[in-house]
């Protein structure tokens, strides 16, 4: 197989099924997305035989348990792709939108009408949900994809693709508008990420490894997400039972997951009073404590922190506890070794969350809030295509309107440049 | 000297500099603006002296007279770079702006909050003034910014610098916070536009050569602007006066500018009727008529068009005519010829504006309005920093607001995630 060859006609037939996407109705949209979910529910035996292939070759290859769990499709996965279509058709389409229109002196009326970006490539790791979950998202905001999932879900993500050309062809739009890549073969990725001329942006889910791999080689811009270490600070002016409980959610609700806060900052003032309750409170969530050489004067509980200790996302019932003596200090802490994902300070104080809401910066900044909330689902977007930790095009949650652009629209009547 | 040193040196002041630039006050930042137009005003002489080693060093090695043209620094000038600063400081500051703070369901408010990008690298060719012009936005919005102007324009260039240095530091403001790349040096781009750890975007200002150049050798996201083959549809709705207006003002105001049109298309139904009148005004004002066969066939003011001219940007005093059969036609033209940049329709028609104005993909698309409106001034923006021809982060003319980016701002009551 020319590797070449294929990807540069995955890329001319999405280029030009993205331009039927973006001028379908919202209704055409909404009844693609709801034929694929008629689609999986008809499909479930043949997705699930699929699914088991990619199983059995996993065991032979020597998958580990974690990564043969995310791989696996059972009724009730299937049961969360089909929801996650019917909410996608309950958002609101982004595209078309116009705002602003407003007169200039010359007496023209200007304005802007969001619009789809173009072409998407999505490139993740063994989920197979991720295939309904990118398509459906990118549908709705009227771009074409093409998904490259992991070798090790080949199977199941053409079973689940079957599913999707279903749906589009049953309302009449190109089954194009979605291709998802069938070979394994490494070097499609190559490809995908430096056809500029058919793919407008390259969203990557997965690894950190796997995403700066993406963004050191693509040739067009790559909405990344590379990690979530997370704070929460203490402030001195913090309020008792706010703090402990944020602190506790932050870390304990989720561990695996990128909001999940990694180090806690504490004001030196409230360190002595408070971590007695936050040893215990993680203790008996079973959370290894390490800290600074403060927080290990204070309390028998931590082991030292090292300088990595700052700059690791564990994704693991791990925290790393500094205690600070200012502000200043926290804020500087977490501009440096953060990951501008998410960070929270807890305080009462006024001024000190307005600075703290200015100079930390992060995706997300929070006052009195647990990390936890950074999320799509949570931020009102009805669902994200990732976690942006850049800056460019989009950051934070990425929901519909992260996929899309915004053209001027000029009214005139007749009028001409003096 | 060690360029990759110097660039990285250049870099990490940059990036320094930049969470100072970033958190100053929208009154410190209008007054360094101020201070450095006061710092021209009082530099006119050393400006004018460094000036003129740039242009007898040009005047040697050959420079044709439209670059020394655009190299030369003289009184009125000067003034013109004066009053661009001083209108930068009169614009609103979109650092800080919080937007749409919405309560969720869970209890916690949010919202977005405009914040500047970081730092940005400029890379444009011999006009000295870009170097002004393009400081001043940056430091309005918030961000820090290394400049590589041409080689042939080096003396003026810094020049220029020293003054922007004298306005950041009579305010207190690390004047680190613009650089002027000191060395001719090539390497030094190649080093600027692949620093993504100092650099978050790159801007290049200059003709399509380098702008292609740079998008394909950079590791950060290029705002970058093309090239304007702009086109004038003439719908068979079309009001006459309108169209006989627009579609003169649109070529004719000025020759050399990217908002200027390039082709004009004409429904096959108006073309016997307007060709006359257009025929005549372009004669008059010296406009070169290069058409398609129908054209040809109506009017022996046309010479035969080739493939080349549908796609190219004259920026000269030539204009390429097509008559097309329907509307479709039109749009299809635009979308497969044209730059993506500013298109109009002239019609009276309803519906067919509505269809035009959603299914031509450019930056700009306009009714009943001459092209030469794309424009940062024209818009409102108060100023532009160039006309970015890509969907991603910015599309159009792009202000203040297109250097800056937004971020996430959640306020709770110690609202934990349930």
């Amino acid at each position: 197989m020319d590797i070449k060859a294929y990807m540069i006609e995955l890329g001319q037939s999405a280029r030009a099924a993205s331009r039927v996407i973006a001028a379908a109705t919202t209704d055409q949209k909404n009844k693609a997305l709801l034929a694929m979910a008629e689609a999986l529910e008809a499909s479930r035996a043949e997705l699930m035989a699929a699914n088991r292939k990619d199983l059995e070759r996993g065991e032979q290859n020597g998958l580990d348990a974690a990564l043969l769990d995310r791989l696996e499709l059972n009724d009730a996965r299937i049961d969360t792709m089909i929801e996650g279509l019917r909410q996608v058709a309950g958002l609101q389409d982004p595209v078309g939108e116009i705002t602003d229109m407003a007169y200039r002196p010359s007496g023209i009326q200007i304005g802007k009408m969001r619009v789809p970006l173009g072409v998407i490539g999505i490139i993740y790791e063994s989920r197979p949900n991720v295939t309904v979950e990118a398509a459906s998202l990118c549908l709705k905001s009227g771009n074409a994809t093409i998904l490259r999932g992991g070798s090790e879900a080949i199977e199941s993500n053409q079973a689940v693709a079957k599913c999707i050309r279903q749906g589009l062809a049953a309302v009449g739009l190109p089954d194009t508008a979605v291709q998802v890549v069938e070979t394994t073969d490494r070097a499609a990725v190559g490809e995908l990420i430096t056809m500029p001329e058919f793919v407008d942006v390259i969203v990557p889910r997965g690894g950190k490894g796997l995403i700066e791999r993406i963004s050191r080689d693509a040739k067009v811009t790559v909405i990344k997400h590379l990690d979530g270490i997370c704070h929460v600070y203490i402030d001195d002016d913090a309020d008792l039972t706010k703090a402990i409980n944020i602190s506790v959610n932050a870390k304990t609700h989720r561990y695996g997951t990128c909001n999940t806060m990694e180090t806690l900052l504490i004001a030196k003032s409230r360190a002595e009073e408070m971590l007695p309750e936050l040893v215990s409170a993680y203790q008996s969530a079973g959370v290894e404590l390490r800290g600074c050489e403060q927080t290990c004067d204070l309390s028998a509980a931590f082991i030292a922190a090292t300088e990595e200790d700052w700059a690791t996302e564990y994704l693991a019932p791990i925290l790393s506890v500094k205690i600070v003596s200012a502000m200043s200090e926290a804020i500087a802490h977490i501009n440096q070794y953060g990951s501008h994902h998410t960070d929270a300070i807890i305080t009462e104080n006024y001024t000190k969350s307005r600075q703290f809401l200015i100079e930390v910066d992060s995706s997300s900044v929070m006052v009195n809030a647990s990390t936890r909330f950074a999320d799509g689902f949570e931020y009102g977007l009805g669902a994200e295509i990732g976690i942006s930790t850049d800056k460019i095009h989009a950051r934070g949650p990425v929901g519909l309107e992260g996929l899309t652009s915004q053209k001027y629209v000029v009214l005139g009547d007749g009028h001409i440049r003096r």
